[in-house]
């Protein structure tokens, strides 16, 4: 087994559906690139996570910021958003986890956020990461700062990912850059595998520490 | 005591000293606003913490990230990037904590991850943040969106924050205003003491699950 995982987050019907109040605009539009994605991983023996955003039907789980959409959700609806065991928190079409697969739920943008991610991810021995999924400035980047803060390293993967706005996502990605995130399309991370450019930060910092 | 808290990130020599490799261009000119806003929150009863990153001597305890920059640091001063014990890591003139103030030290972006800052504001009963210092993509932000998540009212005051680069300043005041963060100015802030513009979603969301 590889030592990266591939990290698909939160794929599911209320973000992608338009027409949702909480649709990312042309989410839709990465589901191929994710699928390629998830078929080159696999083939070179890489863990597929998927992670998906749930909440109670009652809404104690939510963001307080969320909470007003809750209610417009709610009233629109009859259903809370991503409310579980609801269509609407299901994966969407052609991005079903399958068997083999782990999938890992949030109630937070991070997928690190009082999850059993660190676990999984340790357990798995995994120690780089691939991100895709949206949206770009909220859900990608808490993950991919957390992943950071954790020691992990991370690629973003400029193409499937995505978020409402095209400016707001390219200049996310920047942002990420800047800290040290690795950004890749779709078509340059499949033709790299298993050699993603992974820079073995924590490999060094070891190597410093102990001397060897 | 109120309900909410002054928060000032990063604001150390590290950061704000033209010269090091860690400096956020421009950090020392929101020195001025920020002195404003604690006086201002201490005179109407509100606490003042203040956040610094540090690091111990070994590197250790860096993100993977830095650990290149860490190098650079300790080839330049001879010491690391806002070493515990260096004058480094100080906070700078003008913003040292005083008698009654907090301190928490953090090793990451997020002033909550793993450190005791969201135990020391359930012990205040504050449950509304105020933030300000540097820089704004990376602490100020990952801070914001902790608080959220951990279910905290945030404003950010636009001109006590500090960005390297002013465009990245601004378009990440509007990515977090988009997910429900206030912004505003210290004016405005100094302005509506005690009374800031927060909607207390705690406390509907509290109020709609209990029907009271």
């Amino acid at each position: 087994m590889q030592d990266f995982a591939l990290l698909i987050i939160d794929m599911q019907k209320d973000f992608c559906d338009k027409g949702s109040p909480l649709y990312v605009n042309g989410s839709e539009k990465i589901i191929p690139n994710i699928k390629n994605l998830i078929n080159a991983f696999k083939k070179c023996g890489a863990p597929v996570i998927f992670v998906a955003r749930t909440h109670k039907s009652d809404g104690s789980d939510l963001e307080i910021t969320r909470f007003p959409v809750y209610l417009q959700f709610r009233r629109i609806y009859g259903r809370g958003p991503l409310e579980e065991g609801t269509d609407g928190m299901k994966f969407v079409e052609g991005l079903e986890p399958q068997k083999g697969d782990y999938v890992v739920y949030k109630k937070r943008w991070s997928a690190f956020f009082n999850t059993e991610l660190d676990l999984l991810l340790k357990v798995l021995s995994v120690t780089k990461l691939v991100l895709a999924g949206v949206q770009t400035p909220n859900c990608i980047r808490a993950t991919a700062y957390d992943a950071i803060a954790l020691n992990y390293e991370v690629i973003v993967v400029s193409d499937a990912t995505q978020a409402s706005n095209q400016l707001v996502h390219e200049i996310n990605l920047k942002d990420m850059e800047n800290i040290g995130i690795g950004i890749m399309d779709t078509k340059s991370i499949i033709e790299n595998l298993p050699n993603l450019p992974f820079k073995d930060l924590l490999g060094k910092l070891k190597e410093y520490l102990t001397g060897s």
